[in-house]
């Protein structure tokens, strides 16, 4: 204290010098939409150069395609060919999840995973239909055509509502708009997947108790009602075949979860599960007896699908309403899965990218009689732990796909619905990540809020509303701290020149005359009032507890703009009146280390000239320094200009 | 540098203590919804006194009411006078705007006073009709109902849409959510002010050409269409008389503006209109060529609306609609006046108070045949520049207006529309704010955006479309701001142990083999991803520098978090991500000054294990000085998993 140096013109806040307006524009919007400086590679290149470049960036698959190896090429096939065994009954699964023809699932895993190939930058991802984005097409699309009244719209209405998923996607990776993925949270995205999938789980009911009629509606509500009004028709054979492969599902995923070396055991179970279950339904003949099969598979590649595509309203709007929503939905789930994976093996995804890879495959998956398909998490930690090397394990996958389809399909005729739903139960009890939300609760109760009721919103109302109440969380947290930011009284840490939060630091001594402000945002419209408020607060509150011990007088208010990271009109504004109350309780008002677009604002408002530039310190300790020099060399030369004004504010 | 007393005990990190859940939750809920602490007064007193208080806290009467002498009496009689000469012509041309009867302007300058005289807490707001919220009632209630074919439903709507007003405003107030008004920034506000003053002087044109007939949309092409369209029926009696009474009023208000001291000069100037516009017409018969008049105006106080209160769905929606915005924007103008007024007078506005009082006076007044009222910006001016002392004036004022209801109503018979639409043009040019718009250009680009923004959006579009458009882009900037924080590079200031933003500080030196960042946000789900790219970025860049120049290669980075207020668990992986990505590229992450929630949270995800306490320090200083220390001293223990690490990332 005391400390002198403060004079040095050296330790002044600058004002950093002005900029072009276009200049700090176009900085603004290359940090915005370019924060990851994809065209950096670009720079100083010849246009042959810049070409090939263009191409490995849209196309990865000339990037690594020359370098591939018969090693790679062995893992690959390995990975593939169990991928396959896992994305043939999961497909059937899921599109008679979204009430859309069983074959179709065959299809999604036959083309998309061969543009993804081409176009995706993740070597470990391996794309597929997902249980979420087919419940939610379901229970979005039936809203408007009834599945089993009028299958063929319906079928067409999925194909567009995928097109525009797509285009969605496509467009948000051109724009640069990824980050808008980003604003679904970790916690809501734990929330929602849970919920997603308990309610999934409980639409299996149908198959496993054998039921015929079953409610369209999917939250827990109508289910439980569904299902318990119709005790007299539930049949016992479907019940007791879903228990024994549910128990056998989960018994092989226990032991692959346990030794990561069995990853195989439960990668090939599902298919097991399949062969068993149609081996014994072709031998019981328990098709006759209640147990319901799937049926004819037409044999044959995709059929061409772009005539189908329907642009006449009203249908059209609720398949970009339907496309938007599972798009992005889709996205984030696979941007997620892709980056995890990344992350373990060391490498880097763009996920404007990514985003575009995703939209050209549903876009063009649309036009070949698949719906909505992105990078599933358990297919994909499949692929991981079988050894996959490149995508290339996506081509093996859709070759298997393709043999299948070409000359297997017959096969799955005897195969029960029953099986197809323990594969969807197993599958959606690994995604109700119970763990997560503990965490959730132990770190950060705000996210765990964010997760029940993105949870709940799923459960009890449908999958848009825990969507939507989940970002809606998540955004209102946002602005709340914004609205509502921290300020601190900061106090001097012993035997050095630091000034610290006196609640973290109790040992933080608390400087006479002289009160320590910090504020812990930036200053906004949206907390400039709070802002004037609270520091009012804090110098009652300061001179009510000085009235009580009789100590000196409160005389400066140091105000430490360290962590304010803009400010805007409305909080200059906010400042000026406080610098004039301030003034008229007579005290004089300190301002330390305000950043540089701060200090340009404060000096383009003229507010620097308004409180004296020798009123602005580096940092706390000049500034205490020169108040205390003051509080000893001179008397304070404040005025009060009104004499109410100490106690009337 | 080489600071040795980094190792002293007293200068770590603290971890804050573990606070009981509800204990943090009952700060958060207070900080978040009680700021200013409005309870401190009640605290230690007993029964009675609290109940004393609590009276004087609804009803401020009962506060400034004892302490009321023949002074203030005098001062508040001259001010209430002076207002009602400007509240009667006023009234009766926002009425004409609102498409209601114009003697619902006078009641609305009854009945409203009184009820806010009593529980008002500013001593210089006048009660009143505004403008736009007269417009804005117009348009949203004349999409319902057309106010020519059907006037009674029309007016008993506005008193619905009336009644809601008021209602949503005390239960802000009452629920203590008044910020949500603040979300309403200053620049949207001038933006939206500007435009509907705009949209107001236009539709005047109807009445100053004397049109008969007009659009009934508010945009400025539908208006400029119907003007120009009707060439031939431009009335000049009409025009010349609407020019002449302009000009009066411009320059009263511009003589009133030079000398404060002829503030009645300008008041008095609408009174004055309306008197000679009445004589002229009265003893031309102007009224017989063209020149329309008010007419007839019941005389009376006013009749009792309650049960005209229409409760019946389609058109409930659309009063609730009408109510709840239009009850905002009244809000925001009120309590920003009120606000402003009571800066001048250094005395304290509660904002939730105001809220309660608003909410009252408007819900009473939908009973008694009154619609929306607030403290309009121009005629509290006139209140202040005229000397009020109290909320007595808004009494006197109410008390004049009642006279005139029961005796002169009269007199306004010959009174011509022009004069009103006069009246309204020379107030509304006052509020088109071009001055503070070029101020937010200068100070602010972004602000200047959404003033500008709001502007377009109601000029070409409509109110409520303007209304929209400010909101939505405020709320973004807010969102990009937590999407895209700043990150800076840290250097240190010559001569001293300071380290501050290399851009700002260009004299700020790098330290060899250290990158030191600041992030200046907090680190939430919205922007984990972004700050995971750009610190790789920044570690990048910093490489490729030291490649080019052929310097000490990086080892350390420094993260400085003074400036993070907060964090998620999406945060927290996002640190443990950029930790392990840090480890395998063989450099060490050393964290400076995390906050308390920061490094609450920190411990509870034993992260702080993780990266090990001994690298959080308390100043960048310190950091370094430890850094380098290690440098010097030891070969840095560091290890490269991968032969790739450096160049794959």
């Amino acid at each position: 204290m005391g400390n002198m140096d403060t004079e040095c013109p050296s330790s002044r806040v600058a004002i950093p010098p002005p900029q072009p307006f276009l200049k700090s524009l176009k900085y603004s919007l290359k940090e915005t939409f370019f924060p990851d400086d994809p065209l950096r590679q670009f720079k100083n290149q010849p246009a042959s150069k810049r070409l090939v470049l263009g191409l490995q960036y849209f196309f990865p698959i000339f990037k690594w395609g020359p370098q591939y190896t018969i090693k790679f090429l062995k893992s690959d096939i390995i990975a593939g060919i169990t991928i396959a065994s896992l994305a043939i009954p999961q497909g059937i699964s899921y599109a008679k999840l979204a009430n859309l023809p069983p074959i179709l699932g065959l299809y999604s895993s036959f083309i998309p995973p061969l543009i993804y190939a081409m176009m995706g930058s993740s070597r470990d991802l391996a794309v597929g239909t997902v249980a979420v984005g087919s419940l939610l097409m379901a229970s979005m699309l039936g809203r408007e055509v009834n599945p089993k009244e009028n299958p063929e719209l319906f079928l067409h209405l999925a194909f567009t509502a995928t097109f525009f998923a797509g285009f969605f996607q496509a467009s948000l990776g051109l724009f640069r708009l990824g980050f808008i993925v980003d604003f679904l949270s970790h916690a809501a995205i734990v929330g929602f997947m849970g919920g997603a999938a308990t309610v999934v789980c409980l639409q299996q009911l149908k198959a496993i108790l054998g039921l015929q009629h079953f409610t369209h509606d999917a939250d827990v509500v109508s289910v439980m009602r569904s299902v318990f009004t119709q005790t007299h028709q539930w049949r016992w054979e479907s019940t007791v075949l879903g228990c024994c492969f549910i128990s056998f599902l989960m018994v092989t995923r226990y032991f692959s979860k346990r030794q990561a070396r069995l990853f195989w055991v439960s990668a090939m179970a599902p298919l097991t599960s399949v062969i068993l279950g149609s081996l014994l339904v072709y031998f019981t003949h328990a098709d006759k007896h209640g147990v319901q099969v799937i049926g004819e598979l037409k044999k044959g590649l995709n059929p061409v699908s772009v005539r189908d595509l329907v642009f006449v309203s009203p249908y059209m709007t609720t398949a970009i309403k339907t496309g938007l929503i599972t798009g992005v939905i889709a996205l984030a789930e696979g941007i997620a899965v892709g980056r995890s994976f990344a992350m373990f093996k060391n490498y880097h995804i763009d996920g404007n990218k990514e985003m575009i890879a995703f939209g050209t495959m549903n876009m063009l998956g649309s036009f070949t009689s698949c719906y909505l398909t992105t990078g599933p998490f358990s297919r994909s930690a499949v692929n991981y732990n079988a050894g996959c090397k490149t995508a290339a394990s996506n081509i093996v996958m859709a070759i298997a796909v393709m043999l299948t389809l070409l000359f297997l399909t017959p096969l799955f005729h005897y195969t029960p619905l029953v099986v197809l739903a323990s594969i969807i139960v197993s599958a959606m009890l690994g995604l109700i990540d119970y763990e997560a939300a503990i965490h959730l609760w132990k770190i950060d109760k705000f996210d765990f809020l964010v997760c029940i009721s993105a949870y709940m919103g799923v459960v009890f109302g449908s999958v848009e509303i825990g969507l939507v109440i989940a970002v809606v969380i998540s955004v209102l947290r946002v602005l709340l701290f914004v609205a509502r930011p921290r300020t601190f009284v900061l106090g001097n840490i012993p035997n050095s020149g630091v000034y610290r939060n006196v609640e973290q630091y109790p040992n933080a001594n608390h400087v006479p005359g002289i009160l320590i402000l910090e504020i812990d945002a930036p200053i906004y419209f949206a907390n400039a009032s709070y802002l004037r408020e609270r520091i009012l607060r804090w110098i009652d509150e300061e001179e009510d507890k000085i009235k009580a011990t009789g100590k000196t007088s409160l005389l400066y208010v140091i105000i430490d703009m360290t962590a304010v990271g803009n400010i805007d009109a409305s909080g200059i504004s906010m400042l000026e009146e406080v610098k004039k109350i301030i003034d008229r309780r007579g005290l004089q008002l300190v301002l330390v280390n305000p950043g540089s677009e701060v200090m340009k604002k404060l000096h383009k408002a003229k507010f620097i000239e308004e409180i004296g530039h020798k009123w602005i310190y580096l940092t706390v300790e000049e500034a205490v320094g020169a108040c205390n020099f003051m509080l000893h060399t001179y008397k304070p030369n404040h005025t009060k200009d009104e004499s109410e004004g100490w106690n009337n504010v």
